[in-house]
């Protein structure tokens, strides 16, 4: 960040004209004048999702009708994505579904955690999560808590108690530990091998949220000793709005995962229709109902783009782009009171860049107005997502040059910008 | 059933020509040389299905991007389309929402309405259900007494014990009684507000599943007494293939409905992002995770379709549909061993007729393989969907007439229709 290289727009586009991931930004549609920075909230609509929607709803439903359950692969396709998913996050083979949303897997992964560790650890009643985790996941597991109650109780613990190896919560108490792989609103990457070794040695299971990496760096699921993951497909991986989550146990918990939301997708025999539950061998017991097809016909076009990108490749950039937007802010935005909250240390960063300004929700509001769309998160943090498949350095470039205007002319200051509504 | 009327095709053809909702076939696009009988399994794709497909994906994901969760209102569809479901099923106004997937949304309620019998009568532990209710609804109450633990169980009942009232199974152990308002298979309607009071009087809460009901005939939730109500958009809704489902809470629980899966959307203030779980007001609470929008707004297209219709009129064809499905099966077919096992009596019958054949399943193969589609359930039956929209009285005819050119002819006893792979 020191260095004495000439930085300025010519350089950034120098570096995108060099960039070898750059042919994937054809693979997307960006609308005109737009700088998208919020790949890390919904990522960016790849060519041919509507292509494909439309293919799904006049071909295989309007044609094919019931029939395409089997002839189109409907039945198939949580599998088939589950695959795809793996491979994007070092699952493994038949390791992982695509399925229902990221909290209802979470659910399932935290029911059968604590049962396998009610036969394993009877004694252990306690729950640990970062208290910046998403809010949906530790909702979800004070839900599950609450429902199991017979003492079970989640604890929040800080980033810090995590990078640490958790010295002062892990006790004989802890059953499981719930972590999100990258901080949603600093961007802190966690390390999953450490962190789990130092779950694992504290006698306790670990489930990863990998919502925010999957599809932005290198993930090694089975060689990083996890024991479950969930995630999402609409930020990193471009599945499109709300498209399904997905759900990875390691092999050697996979034919004791129990989870209670055992819908006849996870039947070992759905078709005979036999009253009494009996589980699936392997991957489908993490099913629950019937899948809306649409939705997760399109997320597979986004899928299937990211299964083209070398993720070493794609953490490279990415990292080369955050390191020139801090680069840039701390040389272009120095006489502004703009703090970088996201860690400079590689190995801690995702694949975002997080400032802090007080005034950061209208701040934001002058970027989005003039096509700039990154987000805002309380307090005071604007979120940068970056996506390598359809950001370039320019992009970056133009942004900060963008926030600089906006700063030094104070055009934040408007009451059109300062009304909060819904916030994204 | 015993008129003295000529019944041919032609009969058939004036029947439909006078049919007030033959405008409606028109809404739909159904495959040519096709009838189609499974829109109890999946329904047919409406007009307007692809084009609101595209309409998502490429102006409100491609352009909005991350601004249409406000700006195409993508936040408020469960509510939005669970105002229209509400419309169709007498669920009165703010009670209803769209969300997650049938066997999902019956865990919840059957989550909450347990709760709130823990606290009015605490002794009880048992849920019934049919022994027939659909499969998936089976096991996720059986998943739901084994994650309770605590001496909760599930107990199945016969369609008659239902139908008379519960006489030797509404003991004062029952907390919470789960039923179909339409047997899948044989197509019995059970009446909601005499089966309500029977449970009601036992001192038991009452759960209606109405995926074979909700847009196949007038339904007045609220005024029948129900306690909750589950349901599915893809049958006679005609939503798209695993399109959103549907749960409704009466007035007087939605406040006290307390469910496990409390993610994000089911918080009071979710863009708070607060560390504490607390529950929003109303409908809202019914909610987990992010939807699958593109699936969730093609369901709307159906939706607005059945909001057109005339729930009495549907209703009045379907009836009349069925009764000359049934004199026909009974006039044409008698001199072949089949058996109509849906009810005669119109108040017990949904809108489906289920005959039944020890070769129904390859003799429903060989109607599939000349374009009339029903569906074969396990044992020995046929099951013919009717849904009153894009069905006419014609079809009926052809399909009776093709089955009789089938039996007579012996044309299912060939290898080829005797196989049988994944039925949906």
């Amino acid at each position: 960040m020191t260095e004495l290289t000439v930085l300025d727009r010519a350089a950034c586009q120098r570096r995108d004209a060099d960039d070898p991931l750059r042919g994937f930004r054809d693979d997307f549609i960006i609308p005109t004048d737009t700088i998208y920075l919020d790949g890390n909230s919904l990522g960016a609509r790849p060519k041919g999702a509507a292509e494909r929607a439309a293919a799904v709803i006049e071909d295989e439903w309007g044609e094919g009708l019931i029939r395409s359950w089997n002839t189109a692969g409907w039945f198939e396709l949580p599998a088939a994505l589950g695959e795809k998913v793996s491979g994007l996050v070092g699952g493994g083979d038949g390791s992982t579904v695509v399925t229902d949303t990221t909290s209802i897997n979470l659910f399932k992964a935290a029911s059968a955690a604590l049962r396998i560790q009610a036969e394993d650890r009877p004694e252990r009643r306690v729950i640990l999560t970062q208290r910046e985790n998403f809010p949906s996941d530790i909702y979800m597991l004070q839900g599950l808590a609450e429902q199991l109650d017979d003492g079970y109780e989640v604890r929040l613990v800080d980033d810090a108690e995590v990078t640490a190896g958790f010295p002062t919560t892990m006790t004989d108490e802890v059953a499981l530990v719930v972590l999100t792989h990258v901080n949603y609103r600093t961007g802190r990457l966690f390390d999953m091998r450490s962190t789990t070794e130092a779950i694992h040695a504290g006698g306790a299971l670990a489930i990863w949220d990998l919502c925010h990496s999957a599809g932005a760096l290198p993930i090694d699921l089975a060689g990083g000793g996890a024991d479950m993951a969930v995630g999402c497909t609409y930020k990193f991986l471009n599945g499109g709005p709300g498209s399904p989550a997905f759900i990875w146990v390691a092999e050697e918990h996979r034919n004791r995962f129990a989870q209670p939301l055992s819908g006849w997708w996870s039947h070992a025999k759905p078709f005979e229709m036999s009253p009494g539950y009996a589980p699936a061998e392997g991957i489908r017991r993490f099913l629950t109902g019937t899948q809306g097809i649409v939705s997760m016909s399109v997320a597979e076009v986004g899928l299937d783009v990211a299964a083209r990108a070398d993720m070493g490749a794609v953490r490279a950039k990415s990292l080369e782009l955050s390191d020139l937007f801090i680069e840039l802010v701390e040389t272009r935005l120095s006489h502004h009171p703009v703090e970088i909250v996201t860690p400079r240390e590689h190995e801690h960063r995702g694949s975002q860049v997080s400032i802090a300004h007080e005034e950061g929700f209208a701040i934001m509001s002058a970027l989005i107005a003039r096509g700039i769309i990154g987000d805002y998160r309380e307090p005071s943090i604007l979120r940068f997502g970056l996506t390598p498949l359809y950001l370039g350095f320019a992009d970056v470039w133009d942004t900060v040059e963008a926030l600089r205007d906006i700063l030094d002319n104070r055009l934040w200051d408007t009451p059109e910008f300062k009304v909060r509504g819904a916030v994204t």
